[in-house]
């Protein structure tokens, strides 16, 4: 399992039209396949200035590959994320196996 | 439902004793009563330096702040935290409701 995550702030102010009209059509990403447990969510934390997030999971390095490929996350990419976004970092997330075993070992 | 994340790199190279007894310290905090979910992650986008991630849910604020006061939190930031994290970015997250309505409205 893959977590891609992406916390990110807008270049609009919170209530704005371009807020909306953004965040619906980064919901319309969790329609591609392979992109499961799909979440828009807000960040939280004051020891950041981020204020939203992406998160979803691929079952496989192919299936994340196809996504990032996919004609609707290309142009939701050149449409959207590059006009409407102000600072965004991308962190993805893998299962730490055998962590028991390496911290015994 | 607040999702407790931060996302760090150590001081100490993959494989190296330090990375295991600290890892090992980290999961110890999983015992800590509201910590849901409790994740030990790895890191692995190209687009950050971060190595890895812990990830938890909390399902209040109440609960995250007694988390956060919890003594054998502390006493991992003290002993542990501080001394073998290099660099670290926490995030947190809650779901955003109503997105939908917002953005028809």
């Amino acid at each position: 399992m893959i977590r891609h995550t992406v916390v990110f702030k807008l270049k609009y102010p919170e209530g704005s039209h371009e807020e909306a009209v953004f965040l619906e059509a980064a919901m319309k990403l969790m329609a591609i396949t392979g992109a499961q447990q799909f979440e828009l969510l807000r960040q939280t934390s004051p020891k950041n200035d981020y204020d939203y997030g992406l998160s979803m999971e691929f079952q496989s390095s192919a299936a994340y590959q196809a996504y990032t490929e996919h004609s609707d996350h290309v142009n939701f990419v050149t449409t959207y994320w590059g006009v409407y976004v102000d600072k965004f970092l991308e962190i993805d997330y893998e299962p730490m196996s055998q962590i028991g075993r390496k911290a015994r070992s």
